[in-house]
C-alpha cells in the first residue's frame, strides 16, 4: 500500500490515547482492562486504512477487536473510521506483526484477521509473508488454545502458499474459499481493496484455520 | 461421465488377462507379481478413459501404475490406450474404489492419483466424494507410510470441500495449485477432461497431500 506521507499522523495518533495505545508493551496482558466489556478479543494484523476492522466492530460490540498496523500513514484513517463510528470496542496499535509477542500475553487473543496481506512475491521475501511459520509461531503464542486465524486474499501465489504453510505447521483448515463472493451469500465484511477486486471480478480466496489444542 | 453402452465390453475385458486381472481379490498384497519389474506401485482411482494413466506408464517406465476403473464402458478404451502405446508397466483392474482394500493389502501402494473425479454436489451425497473421509481412511489403509495422494479437479466446491477433509484426516498439504496452467511449467500430464477445461480457460486444482507416517 503506497500512501501519501502524512508528516502531521504521529501526532493525531498521540491525541486519542484512550483508543490508541501510546506504550503498546505496557498493556501486555491488560488488553481486556482497555475496553468497557470483558469479551472475546479479535485482532487484524495489518489493518490498513481500517474499514474491515472498523465495520466489525460496529457489527459484533459482543467482541473486542484490535486493529494493528504498523504505517501510521494509514492507520490514521482507521482512527477516522472508528471515531465516525462511535464504537467502544475497538482499539488501534500501531506496531509491526513481528513484535506481537512484546505486547500480547500468551492466550490473550481470541481470534486472528488477516486481510489482503503484502504478497512479498519473491522466494527470498518469504519469510516477510503474515502467513509464514515465523509469524504462524507468534500467532500460536498469543492465541487461546484452539484459536483460529481467518485470511482473506486476492492473491493466488499468496493463498497457494498459505495453504501449504498452514497445514504443514499443523493447523486445521476448517473451511476454504476459492471464489468467495460465488458462493453462497456469507456475512462478509468487506475491506477496501476487496471491494476493488471483487468489481473487477477477481476471485478472492478465504481461509479459516484453527490451531492445535495448547497442552495443559 | 455418459458413455455409450457397449455390450461387448466385458468379453474385451476378458479377452486381454495379461493387462486386466480376472479375479483382482487374487491379487491381493500379490500385485507386483503382474509386473516385469519390481517397482513402486502408483494407482489411479477412477481412470476413466484412461488417457491419463496410459500416458504416466509410458513417461514414467520405472513406476508400475494400476488404473481403476469401475465403468466398464470407459475401461475398454483405456485398454486400447494400453494395447497402443505397448507399456509393460500399466494393469487395469474394473472395480469400485470403496472396495479397495478387498485388493490390496496394507502398504502394498505407493501414491494414489484422483483426477476429475465426480464432485457429487449434493449435501447428502457428499460420501460418495472420493476424497471424503471414509475413502480417504481407505486409501491411508492401502499407501505405504507416508504416501502421497495427488488431485486435480476443475470443480471449485469439489477442492474447498477436499481441501477441508484432507487436512481435517490429518493429512498434511505438501503443494497446491489454484490456476494449474497459469503457473510455471509443470511435469503435468492432460486427462481428457482436463484438456477440454483448458481450452474454455477453466482454471485446473490440484493438491499434493502426504498420508502422515505409519506406527510401526
Amino acid at each position: 500500500m503506497r500512501l501519501r506521507n502524512k508528516p502531521w499522523a504521529p501526532e493525531y495518533l498521540a491525541a486519542h490515547p484512550e483508543v490508541v495505545a501510546q506504550d503498546a508493551a505496557a498493556w501486555y496482558g491488560k488488553w481486556q482492562e482497555r475496553f468497557p466489556r470483558t469479551q472475546p478479543i479479535y485482532i487484524e494484523v495489518g489493518s490498513g486504512k481500517g474499514r474491515f476492522i472498523a465495520q466489525m466492530a460496529k457489527k459484533y460490540p459482543a467482541i473486542n477487536f484490535i486493529g494493528i498496523e504498523m504505517q501510521v500513514n494509514a492507520i490514521v484513517t482507521a482512527l477516522d473510521h472508528l471515531l465516525e463510528e462511535e464504537v467502544d470496542n475497538l482499539q488501534l496499535l500501531a506496531v509491526n506483526g513481528a513484535e506481537l509477542t512484546d505486547f500480547f500475553a500468551p492466550n490473550e487473543v481470541d481470534q486472528i484477521f488477516l486481510n489482503f496481506s503484502d504478497p512479498w512475491p519473491k522466494k527470498r521475501h518469504a519469510k516477510r509473508r503474515l502467513t509464514s511459520p515465523g509469524f504462524l509461531k507468534i500467532y500460536q503464542e498469543i492465541l487461546r488454545s484452539g484459536g483460529e486465524l481467518h485470511f482473506k486474499t486476492d492473491n493466488r501465489p499468496l493463498f497457494e502458499y498459505s495453504l501449504a504453510s498452514f497445514s504443514q505447521f499443523g493447523l486445521t483448515l476448517k473451511q476454504v474459499w476459492l471464489d468467495l463472493h460465488q458462493d453462497a451469500p456469507l456475512d462478509n465484511v468487506m475491506t477496501e481493496y476487496e471491494e476493488k477486486f471483487v468489481e473487477q471480478g477477481k476471485p478472492i480466496y478465504r481461509a479459516e484455520v484453527q490451531f492445535p489444542p495448547k497442552k495443559a
